[in-house]
């Protein structure tokens, strides 16, 4: 085992961030070297003193807006980088750590199997890591896991699939005000479809990229464009949240759904509808994944794991498989599986 | 892509032999080269009489008693061993495999974590393979999936794992003698127990790999040695199977429970209750899997992940990930995770 601890830069200290270094202080053989971050409520202030943690014997870090003071050559084993959710957003930012000789997890989404809408700067970010001898993942809760590398795994079992239904009803109460504003929480039902028309309303990102995972994991090959749709969950009630608040009639969340075809049939379909207080109108919440095949397989998760929660979890856990790996882009079904860190983690690196 | 086939030989031609030889016989890109088996009804046979599958245009092959006429130097790339149970009897046999410079997967209970029971022999098979260029695994549904994989995988959407609790509801109906003698289907109560008691009775071979597999992979160290019980199934009703008889009173089948310590503390429990028909007293089959941690999860299958169609499924789909995996002995945490090969198996295999 090294002697060192593991050596983690985050750069990006909002929700996502601030909770992958709760989670890392609680962690034996693990520190953070590092935190960049641009707001201005967060610049030069102790992590300690924004996270509300004791910082007991541990090492001061300083929030940082100057990245290239803090990601030097080798500063780290790793960045967890927590700043966007799409490839272009997060590409210079991958390319700088790569660079650095410092491998790279980021939770963007797009990144999770960026192959999917940005194939040339896939190609670029493999080149660059290899060149530099270091690794680069995108994960999280989903995609990441739930909608796609559980389905994958789940297919192993069988002889043959025929089709495949993934369902994540979730609630999206725990979040903040971006992800409420992505989701169209609390408008009108005129203002969200007027925004979906102007495709100015994300919804759930990671679809193209959940629904590639899986052909490319079976061997499948998509013979039309991938297709998605959103509708506003219009709430019957009065629902309030931290950071919304919907009036009866307006909008609670976004129902978003995406198919996948091969040779012309309808093969992956997603469901995914998130809003905030589900239960208010007595909407149970949870992961659901159907595979026709030999056999047919029926799974159920209820309530649904936690996007937050397992957003973070799934970062700081993949940090060992992301340092033992061969240099290059990985994706979740390149590496092996997650699985909670709960001893040293210095443990789980190979030498 | 590589030119040829995929080229894989069996060793077992038993249940699980034949049903990989059915699934390798429908798939693209791979061909069986070679079948060895002792069967005095198949030695000599075609394996396609054998199967009762129409030939076509594929290439004949017969069932052959002598390996070494069939597992000479690098014959192919893999070789299927389904002949055994546990690592001392399936030792000398995937040595032998290793050194023809062959890679191995087996079914082999106890080869889904070799370490758990036979720390020196697996060190010893890491060893020969290293030495040989190639890889061996042991996977199967379980262990090598439901009670151990999946379970892993899902603690890596958490932060912290406070206990773990797998349930395996399933039906032992569509298996053969063997099966039926393993968990003591058909015979009284007494002599279950007798049997129990003189060690006479295998139940579910397993668990000691399924906890180590979980506890190594979560940085867990048992602290108490496994505790496993064996309980009989006691049947009310009269029970029948294609290949057993349970006449009211007598035992269905084999209730089987494992606990793992940490600490001194109840970390891992492991539920498998097999039977035959357990419709007929209303139990339902699934596979269940309870995570306490942050956060809680609670997964279902149901009804159960079929035992012996999803060992022959891993057991396939497995071939690529053991052909590109980096030699040496591997367990199913070292790899990708196992998915359906549903298109062609050589553009599985990396470069």
């Amino acid at each position: 085992m090294r002697n060192d601890n593991v050596k983690v830069i985050l750069w990006g200290f909002g929700a996502m961030g601030s909770g992958i270094a709760e989670m890392l202080l609680n962690k034996k053989g693990v520190e953070i070297v590092g935190v960049c971050d641009t707001h201005p409520d967060k610049v030069n202030k102790s992590i300690f003193e924004v996270l509300g943690v004791e910082k007991g014997g541990r090492k001061e870090v300083t929030v940082s807006d100057k990245v290239e003071d803090i990601i030097t050559d080798k500063a780290a084993d790793i960045v967890l980088l927590a700043t966007d959710s799409f490839v272009k957003g997060a590409y210079d930012k991958i390319v700088y750590c790569l660079k650095k000789g410092i491998n790279v997890i980021t939770t963007a989404e797009e990144m999770a199997y960026p192959k999917a809408q940005e194939p040339e700067l896939t190609k670029e970010l493999d080149r660059i890591a290899k060149e530099n001898g270091v690794t680069v993942l995108g994960t999280g809760i989903n995609p990441g896991l739930i909608m796609d590398l559980l389905v994958v795994t789940l297919t192993g079992a069988c002889i043959d699939v025929e089709n495949i239904i993934a369902e994540r009803v979730n609630d999206l109460s725990p979040f903040g005000p971006a992800v409420m504003e992505e989701q169209g929480v609390g408008i009108t039902e005129d203002e969200f479809n007027r925004r979906v028309e102007e495709n100015d309303l994300a919804g759930h990102v990671g679809f193209p990229e959940s629904i590639n995972m899986i052909t490319d994991a079976l061997g499948w090959k998509l013979s039309d464009e991938i297709k998605l749709t959103k509708a506003p969950i219009v709430s019957s009630v009065y629902r309030k949240a931290p950071y919304a608040e919907v009036e009866p009639g307006n909008v609670a969340g976004c129902n978003m759904k995406g198919y996948g075809y091969v040779d012309g049939e309808l093969k992956i379909e997603m469901l995914h509808p998130q809003q905030v207080e589900p239960h208010l109108e007595n909407i149970k919440t949870g992961d659901y994944i159907t595979i026709k095949g030999t056999p047919d397989i029926s799974m159920k998760i209820t309530p649904e794991v936690p996007g937050g929660i397992g957003t973070i979890a799934m970062t700081v856990n993949m940090i060992p498989n992301v340092i033992n790996a061969r240099p290059g882009l990985k994706t979740m079904i390149d590496l092996p599986v997650p699985r909670a860190i709960m001893g040293d983690m210095r443990e789980f690196i190979e030498d």
